[in-house]
């Protein structure tokens, strides 16, 4: 039996989403489940809740860190429930604890973890997400990708993990 | 099937030590798995790799919140690496995250969460660890008992969880 | 004699850069001073060394949030050196600790420290730095401004800090 | 003119005290103003606010690492308020940032700072401050004092500050 601990993916985007953001985030973490990686997120609602789901139901490790201290905060479907106290610094620990980030939609606070995935050197996959750019030339470091299906597996490869299950 | 989280134990002490608090370390691993309990630690050696050790081989999750950037860090016997790239703040979080705390001897890192944990108002459970005093008379935050088994019993008692398997 | 303490004005920017942007760094600097604002920033070099000696020389205070354990680290013209120890999560306190932020250029880590204070619901004033857009529409949460003058002005003024000095 | 940072000591105890405790704060917040050095401390009420307050009276720079967002939860003789929003983490950076610390009397959380500061190997100089022990030993890593004068002398001394003004 191998003790090698799963692949981490993050998982990030608004605390109130859309329904179809939310079937997105779903779906990405159902993929990840079914994937055999562990989901990482903010712990909370909209994206976070729709991903957390989708992995649950399909077997899957969710685990958020929360930005307060209680672990009640937590959506129902995050089974490692952590509460740093940490506030907005708590950003910086779902990034940094991924081997490969998927961003789907979001907000400020999406923004800020791509900021600083980007500059862990962490691969940022983006799935309607945030574009940047500086003097008028948008930045590439965030992958577009048009499905969910298509943001778990490059996220997988580039975080390093086999291509399909069992390899 | 219940959604509700796990309890969640944190389990303190030095990254190097001797073969009997290793041996104490990896008994209240064991306990915990067996009692349905997640064990939250530091991540790296001595009390934590024994307590992670005997944790994982009962079936338990064992998190690992390390103070550096790196999830290799972690012992073999961490199922949920974290890598927090915090440094010594990561010691906040291992008793934060937890509703109950167990010190296993421990130096000045296991005092600081000591500290941590009282200020929080979490339950500290002592094997061998520090005593602490003011004006010469002994401070009862930490509550010491003699065995693994007592530990890990008051721990889950004061973390308000079920006192038997399946009750 | 009035004990309120001084408005802090965050400047951001690359630990490298363009001596053409250095120039600009080290005016806002000098003018963050002149007007009594502390300067707050990661206290390395490139933007944060610029605009720090500018401050210096202009006789105001500049605060540097270092990312790891040692003072030493600071730029040379950052007069209250803090060595935090957390990695990149110091750049969440940067933002935080300010009631207005200055973009100056910048790269990844930059971007997280707009998307921080965004958030955080902090002013974020831009000379020549990321532009940042969902669904082809340019956010206008960062406001650009093309001086060192406009962007000391502008924050200043949202900052909630008097118009000119003694004021 | 030298751009050498001048030596930050920090002064930790509890947010309220006796009288007694915040009269020997004052005279130590005095002492290292007049000696040259900074003041670092957790920045609320109590030994904080009395270290603050005979440091700022004596021309000091005062530095409060405070664990709110708000910068108003500052006592009013923190020159330099710092609102990390990092919770309890504050104080790892309060002894973190600090070439040496002064303990005055103290609850958990001050526990949890002596803790801190000597992981990390900085001296700590206690005035009526928690003892430590294992196995029924004190432990030394706490250096006993019984005036300000005294605390003051050893901490830049430990600290390798010069041993008088001027030298």
């Amino acid at each position: 039996m191998s003790r090698r601990a799963a692949t981490m993916i993050a998982v990030i985007g608004a605390g109130s989403c859309s329904e179809e953001i939310a079937n997105l985030a779903e779906q990405v973490g159902a993929q990840l489940a079914r994937r055999g990686a562990m989901l990482v997120c903010g712990g909370l609602g909209g994206v976070m809740a729709a991903a957390c789901r989708g992995a649950r139901l399909a077997g899957g490790t969710t685990i958020g860190l929360l930005p307060g201290a209680s672990p009640a905060d937590a959506n129902p479907d995050v089974t490692v429930p952590l509460a740093t106290g940490l506030g907005e610094a708590r950003n910086v620990l779902v990034v940094g604890c991924a081997q490969a980030v998927i961003a789907i939609a979001g907000e400020y606070g999406t923004l800020s973890e791509i900021g600083h995935a980007l500059k862990m050197g962490k691969p940022v996959v983006g799935l309607q997400t945030w574009q940047i750019a500086r003097h008028g030339q948008l930045d590439r470091g965030v992958r577009d990708v048009s499905t969910p299906e298509q943001a778990v597996e490059l996220a997988l490869h580039l975080a390093g993990a086999p291509t399909a299950p069992g390899q």
